[in-house]
């Protein structure tokens, strides 16, 4: 009956993609090259080729209620944010809610994904696969690419001079498993038992801590509209000052030898809660990029001194790479793949192919792959239409440009192009954008906490197709889901868990959000 | 020629008591039981009776510069808070620099020390020690106690109903010395690798980082007498409203099941980096006092579940206790000694027995002791004099007061007996208090550094007996020593490591302190 959409992986992209095929009439066919669902939070003690590893103590960087798919909160008794098996057992949680398994093909590998050549009007793809050796073909009406960027590590040697004669060990960091191998040594970048961590870095870096300010969670705190509406109207150098004395709150960079390269440009964060405190006590050491590798020894740029070191641990990223595909279907120049909204390939006579969860905005990635998903399957299904060609491939040009310069006025584009403004352009094409001013005079409580508090997820089930019946319930108890694993011990006489201070400020800043005007 | 002055304990107080004597030309004899120098910082694997026990990771509370004994400040290039290693590196160069060790009788413990009968007048010490079985006796003419408040755990037992029936492990802190115990173990109270770790706490506390705001060390920040000066002025309600904001803006206490269960009660804050990420990432669990232990289970007040543990570690804290000595030479009681400024016997004739070290200041005991031993030099040698019995005996009742009540108004007194406060009445005591006003004509920019800077322990080398010529500029290049570790990564084009605003701030602020009036 409906369009047969063969969706690539069953990590939380694929995963996503399946619920969402299936709300609206398709039908799904996942391929999974592993036994089970999860892809990069299924940690296992074994590092497979082609698959993304974890270490252990991976814990997740985005808070339960921002993570969660949109019409499935976390457990509320699930702390804030999720170490590894916590988050997959969210995801078999979900699979098993909404029927996902039937739909995948686990132990079955994407050997290559071709257009049909006499599909000139129908679009149909032949996806082969391989499973135990033996290869099918499979005829798809769309195809949904979710298998990820964490399973190819780049590991440019040739930028590290004399890394051939270097006698101690090194790695990339995707084959970090265990802190043991580190134990009594000294290693350059990583871990906790080491003897004496330095960590080399060119470019420098914004960190910011999971616990913002006042105990809360950094991104239910930073991904709010409110916050949003003044960083994409605020004048590029106000809004640039602001950030600066905002992350330098916490600890001066510059002090802490992390001050980025140009400080003018606004990088993206990072999120770490340890480093400030290790750099302090002189656990960790902060080096500038390396020059060249000697013996057993590392010389970096601008320093006299040779650094002893005895373990290497590369953390110089992933390449971004679909080996099933035709290498015209993604174009992928300089670290950006040539994709309208990065999802759709913008040369498709008809957008049949879809790239979903190669973005890595500053917020969490789960309710992006969702919204991706759920954008993606009304595109397949006709209900929502792409603009012209040429304005998609004017639109990611600009993106390109953007990203390669970054610096000087331009730096303002980089900021707009964030997490909620992304969701909030993705929710509008297929109507699921919630209207804060409407609410305002049906559901004033409720637009209050929409425009002031986190923008969690379920903002985007209120109405619309896919509109969940418990999405306002959702949002009005997601503070309660993050107070109820930390509030274990409440002395006897404890206030209101909200602040009430802050609910006096929201009155008064709404009053200012008016003026400034709702988007 | 001197006189003879018996040191028990050759750690943080002994060495400094040991180094005073000389300077005030007495003869110092000390005894330590153990081989070696440096008391509760020296690291070794085996626990030993009676002595006091690190585990390896410990790191210092305080930073380097507000540690460092007055006239030897730390090497630049140590870490700003010390890993127990280098502290005990920098005991050994203070023992070196200073030719401390020729006055140390190690391996010699001390067995009793008694007033000679017939010293009425003299008020001499026969000081009983035994080195390998044998027992010897010497004659003293004055003692310094410094043999710390760390070797005897307190264990009640008593307090913790159904222990006997508890079939896991437990053990006081003292006895941790390595995570592996806890691997994969339910933990009630430590560690990192532990599958859950729960900590108990009746009281509650208030929490702070050792990378205080804008990255900087918690006591260089809030140590300084422009601070003091603040805090012993404010009116009560409003210091306690400026502090309860303070410590809850780096996390919501109350969010994090952490509330003092009396929060208008101000007590002592606990230094800890990571408490609030484990939190949060649910690594830590919080739950109110201990009820009761069952089987394989604890019960907690308030909580209707019970928590499965397979180890306790009780954090109970240590007994304050001196076996050397006649039970009515140091009365402790309720955890309080009657001492007079914590140092001396209120009911001795002569002033020639004194405690170091017998005391929790909120900042670093090493200054604290250093001081103390200045004085008590002093007061031994006669160039100071205590007041009279009843005067130093009705100052300890009231003290006691203070503590034990606590509450209402009274927590104003508390916040009075501060760090910076103690220190300056001891050093006025010798006359070596810094005169703020006195050099704001002579030295102004120092002037401002003593004012508004970390109340470095050099300050009170800068005059009176004991006098350091380069206590100025170990005053003026602080900063310089904190920053030296860490910026080890510098861009091209930074600006100076002196924050400017700061220096602005500081200018506007004199003119408000004048007006509060210089103490």
């Amino acid at each position: 009956t409906g369009m047969r959409v063969a969706v690539v992986g069953a990590g939380v992209s694929g995963l996503a993609a399946i619920k969402c095929c299936l709300d609206e009439g398709l039908e799904p066919i996942c391929f999974e090259q592993s036994q089970d669902i999860g892809g990069l939070w299924r940690y296992t003690e074994h590092i497979e080729a082609g698959r993304p590893s974890l270490y252990p103590s991976v814990i997740s960087n985005t808070s339960k209620e921002m993570s969660a798919f949109s019409d499935f909160p976390f457990p509320e008794h699930f702390p804030v944010f999720l170490p590894n098996a916590l988050f997959l057992d969210y995801l078999r949680r979900y699979a098993e809610h909404f029927n996902l398994r039937e739909h995948i093909r686990f132990g079955t590998t994407v050997v290559s994904i071709r257009k049909l050549p006499d599909s000139a009007i129908t679009e149909q793809w032949s996806v082969v696969t391989e499973t135990g050796g033996k290869q099918t073909s499979h005829i798809c009406d769309a195809v949904m690419v979710c298998s990820g960027n964490f399973s190819e590590p780049s590991l440019p040697l040739q930028s590290f001079p004399g890394i051939e004669r270097f006698r101690g060990q090194y790695f990339h960091s995707q084959q970090y498993k265990h802190p043991d191998v580190f134990q009594g040594k000294r290693v350059l970048v990583a871990s906790r038992v080491a003897a004496k961590v330095t960590i080399s870095t060119t470019r420098g870096a914004w960190l910011l801590s999971r616990v913002f300010e006042h105990g809360y969670p950094w991104d239910m705190i930073l991904n709010t509209r409110f916050m949003s509406l003044i960083k994409t109207n605020l004048p590029a150098p106000l809004s640039w000052w602001l950030i600066n004395y905002k992350v330098n709150q916490r600890f001066n960079h510059e002090n802490y030898g992390l001050q980025p390269e140009k400080s003018w440009q606004v990088r993206e964060p990072i999120l770490n809660d340890d480093l400030p405190s290790y750099i302090l006590t002189g656990r960790i050491t902060i080096k500038p990029g390396v020059k060249e590798f000697k013996d057993n020894s590392v010389l970096f740029h601008n320093c006299p001194e040779e650094e002893p070191i005895d373990i290497v641990v590369f953390c110089t990223g992933y390449i971004v790479s679909f080996p099933f595909l035709e290498e015209s279907m993604v174009r992928v120049e300089n670290k950006h793949a040539s994709l309208y909204k990065y999802v759709f390939p913008t040369h498709l006579q008809k957008p049949t192919l879809a790239v979903l969860g190669l973005i890595k905005p500053f917020g969490a990635i789960m309710p992006v792959a969702e919204m991706q998903a759920r954008w993606v399957s009304r595109v397949f299904k006709g209900l929502c239409q792409l603009p012209p060609q040429s304005v998609m491939e004017k639109e990611v040009n600009e993106k390109k440009k953007n990203q390669v310069q970054w610096f000087g006025l331009t730096f303002d584009e980089v900021l707009k192009t964030e997490w909620l403004v992304y969701l909030d352009t993705l929710a509008s094409f297929i109507g699921a954008k919630p209207s804060v001013l409407g609410l305002l005079f049906t559901d004033p409580w409720l637009a209050l906490t929409i425009f002031f508090g986190p923008c969690s997820p379920y903002q985007f089930r209120l109405r619309g197709p896919g509109r969940w019946e418990g999405a306002r319930q959702a949002i009005l108890t997601q503070w309660d889901r993050v107070l109820k694993p930390m509030r274990t011990r409440v002395p006897a006489g404890s206030s209101s868990p909200f602040p009430s201070l802050l609910i006096v400020m929201a009155f008064l800043l709404l009053l200012a959000a008016v003026i400034f005007g709702f988007q």
